[in-house]
Parts: C-alpha cells; structure tokens; sequence
C-alpha cells in the first residue's frame, strides 16, 4: 500500500502522473491518497497531517510526501524505514515527525530515479518512481545509500508553569478549528469537562468552556475541545472559529483557570 | 465495496484516517468516493447527493456517511440494511432518502467502535470501523442492537394543481444548475419539449424553453432541462444559473404554461 | 485500467455515478482519477492536461475524458484505439492530442449506451458504460462503428525567426506557473541555463534568467524553467506568476536574447 500526501492539488496532472508511474511498476499496489491540499510549499503543515495520519495505516505502508520547496537544488531526496513503515520524500524535516514517533531504523539518500528524471518534478520522478520499487519488495540499499542524519522538525508541545499551560497554535482544519499544541493530558492536569478556561492567544483574551463534544455548546458558542487527535482545540460550534477569532498557525496560546 | 459520502472536506487527514482504518481491517476493500465536498453540517443535502448516488453501485455496496453536527451527543449511530446496500452513519436523516427507498429491511444501533474511540471523530472511530466489519463478513447483529425506528427526512416531491406544479429548489450543482423538486414525469403532463413555460422562482417570473440539452440552448439562454436525475433543472447554457439568477435551494417553484 | 478526467469538480455525485457504472460492470477495475477540475466546458485546457498524462500510464490503460459543452447535441461520442491505450469521449477535439501522438489505429462512433441513457450526461450513460465495457474485453466493434475522420486539435508548438521564438502560453498551474507553447529542444537553440532572456507576452517585456530549478531563483525573482514537461515556463520563485504578471492562456509570447 502507498500513500500519498503533496501540496500538488488536484487539478494539475501532477499526481495522476505519480500514480501513473507507480502502477505502471507495480500495477497491484494500492493507492491512498491522504491529501494533496497541503498549503503551497507549507512544510510545516505537511509534516503536521503526515504525522497525525500515518499511525492509522496498516504497518508496511509506504509513505510518499512532497512539500518541497527546494527541489532541483542541493536538498536530498530521501527513503526512511521506519520499525512499521517506510517514508519517501525530501530531506527538508516533512517526514520528520511522523518517522521519528514510529522510530527510525535506517536513512538513506535515494539515488534512484527516472531515466527521463526533470530538475523540477520529483515527486514523479524520484519519489513516486522510488516507491513503487519498494513496493515491488526492492530493497532500500538498491534505491539509495545510507546516510547518517537528516533534517528533523521540532514536534508541536506545550509546558506548563503552575496552573497555565503555553503552547502553539498548530493547525486550522477545514471547519475553522484552530489545533493548539496542548495536549490531553497536560490539560486535564488543571482542567475537567465543563469547566471555563480563559485563553490568551497573541494577547487576545477569551474566556471558553471545555466540552466533550461540538454538540453541547450553543449555536455560535466559542469552545474548547480535546479533538479526535488528542489536541486542545478552539471550536466555534456551527462556525468557523479561524475566521470568527481571526488567529493563525504560529501565534502563541496561553491557557489557565479564571 | 465501500463508499464514502461526507462534509470532511479533502485537505485534512480526516478521510485519509477513515480509509486507513477500512483498510487496516479489510486490505481488499475496494474504497470509491462518491464526495467530500457536502457544504459543511449540511445534512438535507448530503441525504440529496446519497439518494442519487446510491442506485448505481454494484448490490452489497456498504455506504459510509457522515454530516453529523451531532458528533458525541445523543444521536445515535446507525446501520441501516437495505434490500440490496448497508448504509451506516449518523441517525438524523442522512441515510433515509437512500435507505429507505431501497427498503429499510433491518435497522441497528451501532455499539461497535474503536478501542481509542474519541467524542468528536464517529466517522473513523465508530463508522469506517463499522463499515470495515461488514466488509469482512461480520453480522450487522455483532456491531450492535436492532432499532425499531430511525430519523427519516421528507422526500422531495411537488404537487400538481391545474395546469401549475409547485415544488422547490433542492440542489444547484457544480456548473450552478439549479435543480427542482419536479419530476419529470409530473412536467410531461403539462409540458413538452420545445414549449415555453413560467417559472416562478419565490415571487420573481421567468419565461424559459423546455430543452432536451444544454447544447440546443442559445449561448447564455436560461433554459429548462429534464436533468440526468429525472428532475426539471434551470440552467443557462455556458453560465451558472444559481449565481445568475440569485437563487438557493429551499426556494419555492412554481412551473405552468404560459 | 480506467483512468478519468472530467470538468465535473468533486462536490457532486457525477464522477461517483461514473465509477459505480464501471464498477457495477466490471468489479476488478482499477480507477485513477486524473483530475476532475478542468474549467467548466474547457476543451483545450482538457486536452492539454490528459495529453501530458496518458504517456506515463500503462499499455492498455482506457482513458475516459468528458469536458463536453455539446452533450445531447449532434456531436458524436468516440472510441480511439491507439497504439498503446484507449480513448473514450466526446468528438470535440478533447482526446486528439493524446490519441494523435500515440498513433491512432482505429476510430469508432460509440453507439453503446446504458438502457435509461439521458441526453445531458453522458459520462454516465454512454463514456463510463462503453469503458467497463472494454475493460471487460468486449471488442470495440461492438461498441460502435468504424469513422474515417474526427475532430483534431492544433498541437502547440513554436517557431523560431533568428534568434526569438515565438508562441503562446498554454496552461497555469496550481502554483501559478505559466507553461508556453515553447519547448526545451527550440529554446536549447538560442539560450543556456543562467543566461538572461527577454519575454514579450502580450507587449508587456520582461527580462529573466532561464534557470534549472526554482530553488536557485531569489525569493520573489520571476525566472524562466523548462519545466517537468519539457516546456518553457514563467515562474516566481514562491509565488504566482499568472497572478503577479496577469497573464492568461492564449496569449502570445515571444523570447529572444538581450
């Protein structure tokens, strides 16, 4: 099984033409796409949904990522086995959070590419074309040669300090739900279901009830949620919280009782 | 096979943890999307999009569903065995149209879920579980208990009075078609192709040919079609009829020769 | 095989009926989406993306490509058998640069349709039924009938006069990039990577270093590629070139050294 995430879209040839060269090696491989929707060139992000997404798949998938702003350039395409999977995509810390969680065995620099292999088009031409040998039971020492690190991403957390707990805001997903880096556990430390929180993110201060699920809130309310992921969200129920509270990816939150 | 109708959208990892949770239990399961795309929370027109969709799937189809502004209250997951499908998601009208139009033959209460279950996401943790069982021969009896009654929503319908038709706009459609809750069999009786008929649209009056095709329309005409689905559609030829004429479904129609 | 590319978005259930007519047909077929975002009625644009596609799929893969503004008219639904593949869809000019570089063997008006056939989607009714149908091995004299000639496209191309070039700009990607009708062999003849070039398009003169990958452009520099297709491209280095210059597809271009 190969799974596909890229900031490529879907209305361009480019994934179609992954696709096509992996089943033109491997026609018996199954394909899942995870989403080609990452913001353009959004490593961060990329690596964000790779990481949430990967734990679900059946061990021995074979992740294929592109957000790759540096292709063409000195930045290595490269091949991580993983204790249950294998990752595919450049050198640029996209793969990072997700292989280092599952922990990573073996790195290799992908030497292996299309004959007709471009400057600008690895996805198909180094990374789709790397997979599909995988998939077709060739091993990583045939694809690439090993090498000793590479880049890693900082993974999204939170620290508290007496009763208040700081972290990030990590996501915004289609809903508007704003993802925060804190999570389940820190949070239940100081908080229980229905209690009110006040949040303080880039100095904006709101004061929020924590609830089990969407549906318990009014029409409109501003809330705080453990969401499926097990991150402490900002949720506005039957509403866009991202556009309602205007906040980004980025800002810091502050989370304490009041 | 199994397939999927929900409001997730496609730039997040929600479907892609559905299928990967599908998968990890069925690796033959062949996966088709109907779509992502159902307007958020919007149920009635999720429940439209089914209802058409379900009749060309292969019998023995299992068909996941989820617009669920109801996630982790109350409302109650449901498996719905039909004369020739399963249908699972959540109990507030979005399987009925679909459902009961192939005849409900048995009805449960799903109780299966994931170990890790979450409040917020039934669509991986309780329906693509479900679904996945099913698909692997599991008893709909082993996923939960029968249920003598479920959230049904009204059909879509209109009444002939005359030489009237009234009904409604239930549907506008990529291209901004806009479709009517008019059958066509209820338009023959009052129309043939080639006439002109009035179109009252919440008060505002049109006058339109009753065309065979898009193609026999004069280049942004507003026409009336017998669409794909059987229903009487506004559409302007090379336009959209939706964002031309400022209509939305819900609206009131009234059809009669003029 | 069975590879789709369509102007019906993924918000509907058109594509979803389409693959639950292959799929009712012929249970074991394998579908790949190309893309289904081509501009509504967008022939050329259509061509143009399923002509770079159809060459990195398998021998045998049946493409079915519907962008069909004459559905219901007197426009024919066609079958091409080329040397290597299958084209299925409307005879307006969609598949003929793909099926015309492959090499067209035989050509057939389809004339097999599925029992309730409407005459507004045949993507459906005719395209889809007729394509499961051949990936079942029925034998395309069976499907239709043999035509001496069908609609073609003009392919885009270049001429060079001394030292400039000149062409049209063809498509814009999901990033923005603008690919000319100039390709890499033509351009090779009056510039190397790094060398500074200028670019007429529509009056408007730019000066750009030809470059051989994104990553080497200065942040924001508008540069010129041979992109992973082999033609000429404008491009900004983490931005949008249609956007920033305002250019669109069919404008003229022309380049030339200074």
């Amino acid at each position: 099984m190969i799974a596909l995430l890229t900031d490529f879209g879907t209305r361009d040839y480019f994934v179609a033409e992954m696709k096509a060269v992996i089943l033109s090696i491997d026609r018996e491989a199954a394909i899942v796409d995870i989403t080609h929707e990452i913001p353009p060139q959004d490593v961060r992000t990329g690596a964000f949904v790779l990481w949430r997404a990967y734990r679900w798949f059946p061990r021995g998938t074979i992740f294929v990522a592109v957000v790759d702003p540096g292709v063409g350039t000195s930045r290595v395409p490269i091949l991580l086995r993983t204790r249950g999977y294998f990752f595919v995509g450049p050198d640029n810390g996209l793969l990072s959070l997700a292989a280092e969680e599952d922990g990573v065995e073996e790195a290799y620099r992908i030497t292996a590419q299309l004959p007709s292999a471009s400057s600008t088009f690895h996805g198909r031409d180094v990374f789709a074309f790397a997979a599909a040998l995988l998939s077709k039971g060739v091993a990583p020492s045939y694809l690439g040669v090993r090498i000793a690190d590479y880049v890693r991403l900082e993974k999204p957390g939170a620290v508290r300090e007496g009763g208040s707990i700081r972290g990030q805001l990590i996501y915004v997903d289609r809903f508007g739900n704003i993802f925060t880096s804190i999570g389940e556990k820190i949070i239940k430390e100081i908080a229980e279901f229905g209690d009110k929180l006040c949040v303080n993110i880039s100095g904006k201060i709101y004061r929020m009830r924590l609830l089990k699920s969407y549906g318990y809130a009014e029409a409109g309310e501003a809330i705080l949620l453990i969401n499926s992921e097990g991150f402490l969200e900002v949720a506005v129920n039957g509403g866009n919280a991202a556009e309602r509270l205007g906040h980004r990816v980025g800002e810091p939150v502050e989370v304490y009782r009041c």
